[in-house]
């Protein structure tokens, strides 16, 4: 039986353009600076133990991450951070604030071909500003019916946005990277849900691949999303 | 002539409910931390210009303020501010972030007057997650529309948002307590706007009022806005 599928959303960070190596980078800067205090292993560790404190407070993107490694610094310096330290945090999280967009193999015309079959939005969290700008750089705007930048990716979230675009999330797609955030609150909407893993992702984005679900699947990589939808709705 | 207006959009902060006393009240303890570095007049305009200097990062928000008061605090103190100020200006932003929402006087029946009428549309710009709290918490959620949280007020914005809500920014009325980003570029978009003043103003939303634009004008109290709508619309 072929499904009846009349939106996809996608996501953007490590689904359309790199993002988490920017993460990884200041992370190993960050690493760097606070070397004569402790480990990289032991600070990652304090990091997103702070960041996951956090979220309630800042929810997701990189001003929230910055305040959280400056908080994270205070306390495994115990106190005796020195303040050119705390300056050079906010520098890297300015830096991430406007590094390039460097899109991923094959955005581009993956884009094209499923906007003819499909209405396409673009659904992502983080912060407002910052999504935007990457939007923006990235070229792709016009490709996309709509643009979601939301603050968490939920259920009720995904029920509202194919509400709005498209005919429900029954008849709806997304596909992205994070399976906690791309894959799970899809398929408890009611919809259907492809995983493309990244190389890099964020321990928070982590989860156990759904079983029995039929309305899910995996791909190695964007390029193999037309074809995946031809063989679903039998198009 | 009576005009004909579709849609009003509403400014949130210090429109619907009190915002800049959070801010004020912040900045009067972030005095405090400094006081034997700097007085308050000098701190509060390295703090203005920083905020200013970040926008283009960080966009507006309680989560961009915190980031400029760190930074400021640093220079300030010529690089040797003590990292428990550091921790406490942390402490100051999440505290904004979950200050309780105290609405402005007559919100709640001046929107029931106007969704009788009009399409209402929140408009908001800030931080994506705290603007959602703070709506959740206000109970007004249901009296709207729609629900924009923008990174900027700008008259491109303002044509968007009222071309999806309503029929066009010319048919539209934008009402709220910053000449800058409620006022000036809804005219520039075609539109009508209120001004309704609040005592506390952040210093970047301050602007002369526009001259010769008929149409625009002055209340006290969002709670004059039905009459005012009614007047203008011959309704």
């Amino acid at each position: 039986m072929s499904a009846i599928i009349t939106a996809i959303g996608l996501d953007a960070d490590d689904t359309l353009w790199q993002n988490e190596q920017f993460f990884a980078m200041t992370q190993d800067n960050f690493a760097d600076l606070l070397r004569d205090h402790t480990d990289k292993g032991n600070l990652m560790e304090r990091l997103l133990a702070a960041e996951r404190r956090n979220l309630p407070h800042y929810g997701f993107g990189i001003k929230g991450f910055t305040l959280s490694m400056v908080e994270t610094a205070i306390e495994v310096t115990d106190g005796n951070v020195p303040s050119d330290v705390i300056a050079q945090i906010l520098d890297m999280g300015r830096d991430m604030l406007s590094h390039p967009i460097e899109l991923l193999p094959q955005v581009e015309e993956t884009l094209v071909s499923l906007s003819a079959d499909f209405k396409l939005v673009l659904i992502t969290k983080g912060d407002l500003l910052d999504q935007e700008r990457k939007l923006a750089q990235s070229g792709l705007r016009d490709h996309f019916d709509g643009i979601e930048i939301v603050s968490d990716k939920t259920p009720p979230v995904y029920a509202d946005i194919f509400e709005r675009h498209g005919t429900g999330a029954d008849q709806a797609l997304m596909a992205g990277n994070s399976m906690a955030s791309d894959v799970l609150p899809v398929l408890d909407a009611g919809g259907w849900a492809v995983h493309i893993p990244h190389a890099l992702t964020w321990a928070y984005e982590l989860a156990t691949a759904p079983e029995n679900r039929d309305r899910f699947t995996t791909l190695d990589k964007l390029g193999a999303l037309p074809t995946y939808m031809e063989k679903l709705t039998g198009g």
